[in-house]
């Protein structure tokens, strides 16, 4: 079974950032099977970054390292970490990305990035991509063991982000988007859980529109109709058929979505 | 020799429903060796697709899996298909992708994809693409046959796109312009056979501009002109050396393309 | 060991392509590793392609084979050539875009590439990726020596494009804007050896802005902030923390950096 890696980043494809990364993974370990994630994280989102990061980690094969480098604090004093949780691998820097990943796994083990005896050496100041992250998870792909690779942590101590959990109302449900994707669905923070089996009898308001039921699949609707369904990640998603919610709604991440 | 997917889809590239592919066909198939074609497909344009399938299949080496999912009907009772045509194997919804691939290779099977046994459970309405286009292409470059996928079809009995041919109106050939690469090259339904040898002999009109002659390269005319060749995938191409030509003629996909 | 390619080009991720290249790769080295650098080089960007060229050299396991297709003489009578330099190798054009990795790495060998026999038929006048870079890489990628691939030429008679070197003005020194990353940020010509440790007593004159000192990353300023650093490529960087350089100085390629 070869080694297998992802890599998340907000580096963008125009540059040669992510090959550089790759070029010192396969230096380390030429038998590493790497596969791009997203390279288009916007700038600097460790929230989308870290829902990226649990979507992939539900269908990765066991052992996968997933890599992640969306990293503001690049050059200061914030960390590196390594953890397994689940029957995954994740290395990315202490700022809250790996929040929701070791809510949904427990993390079996957290250790610092400390040794830079592994690191590519000099280390650039604004590309511990290529000079920590990448010789670290080549390394650790050949399975060098985190004992090595720095002191162990306790997951409590990590940095955590806001979480934002629906909230009840009397008897509405309020939660926010979370996400929206390319084609303009906008991902909620409401799962089938909430939905309690009442899909249709539901009304969704977002955004000044209020949606009647939740549908199972697109064609569920007539074309370019305004629809709720439960998405491919198990949340509540807002979307058109054929077309583009958040186009239609103005929609922007962080507003409130109501069900009753 | 490993076994070889491409991926071909409308998902664009800053979500992680490629990568959610990937994890799933290589936990089924570790050794799978997966090419990205391209992720930017317009949303939902079949017929595009449909092209591009058709282009790179008579590139890639015998036994490669190509999956395609382009796939308005997500969820819907559209079918998905899988064929084996030439030294090539497709998995695709049944809306006419296989269309020209199908025109270029006999068909030597086809077979709806029906077994659930392969699928990736829950199976999510809206993305098949990982609950059941990934697994069976996974098992399938395992070496499981067809007739384990779901029963064989008529490969007459599958959605069709309309085909342009190009038309004569007395000694001119009608044809269009069939898709528009990102330099903005124009490709045309018009192939060598049509043009019958007498390249440097005709007059090209496409958007109320004439084009005297098919010349060989682009470095054929002054840079900056307007210029047509046979292109790279044998059909006739309208081009500006070192130029936009969909920028200069304003020219969108369908437009008349006359010769004579 | 996996033979290892790289392939950079100008053809964007929307069409085919990329994929036709890598499938004629694979047909005939269904054991190389390709790797993607970007295919977002502006069009025909030859200087730009060098100098990425330049940065992913240095960090590739030796033997890699670097084919970039940024090839505005396409079809015309422009040389290709292979090229052995360091512990790397390289299939590109000779239009330039060897330059700085030959000025970097001694060329050990440079062969012209013209033996026809390797080359996908028939060629195509506009696609010499597919049937001239592609099938050469892949040949060479299975141990072929670069004498087969065509005669030996000197690193001296190839195409040079104009070398931008900072020059002294009395005491200052006039460098230039060399690329813009998707960050905003601007990578001069100028490197570490020129700032000669006087990081911290510099003044860096720039598009009409004035930056007291060169930093050591992002963070040593306040968010939204131009500094200066020493970015990861070794080239003097001008950036703005969590910000976007480029336009904020409205900067492009080519415009002069002072700094004393």
């Amino acid at each position: 079974m070869p080694p297998l890696l992802t890599i998340t980043t907000d580096f963008g494809t125009t540059d040669s950032y992510v090959a550089q990364m790759k070029g010192v993974i396969l230096a380390i370990n030429p038998l590493a099977q790497i596969v791009d994630v997203t390279h288009q994280v916007p700038p600097q989102d460790v929230f989308r970054a870290a829902l990226i990061l649990d979507e992939i980690s539900q269908v990765f094969p066991a052992g996968t390292i997933h890599v992640v480098v969306v990293d503001p604090g690049v050059g200061s004093s914030r960390a590196i970490v390594a953890a397994e949780a689940g029957v995954q691998r994740f290395l990315a820097p202490d700022n809250g990305l790996l929040g929701p990943v070791l809510s949904r796994f427990p993390a079996r083990r957290v250790h610092r990035v400390s040794d830079e005896s592994f690191w590519r050496q000099p280390v650039s100041a604004t590309f511990h991509g290529r000079d920590i992250f990448a010789p670290v998870a080549a390394q650790w792909s050949l399975g060098t063991d985190l004992s090595r690779i720095g002191p162990a942590v306790d997951a409590a101590s990590l940095v955590a982000l806001p979480r934002y959990e629906p909230r009840h109302e009397g008897s509405v449900l309020v939660g926010r988007i979370e996400s929206i994707d390319s084609f303009g669905n906008l991902t909620t923070n409401i799962d089938e859980r909430h939905l309690a089996g009442r899909h249709r009898a539901l009304t969704i308001s977002v955004a000044g529109a209020r949606i009647g039921g939740v549908q199972r699949c697109y064609a569920d609707c007539p074309a370019g109709d305004l629809l709720a369904l439960v998405g491919s990640s198990g949340r509540l998603e807002i979307a058109v058929n054929g077309g583009n919610a958040a186009v239609r709604l103005n929609a922007v991440i962080g507003m409130e979505v109501r069900i009753g």
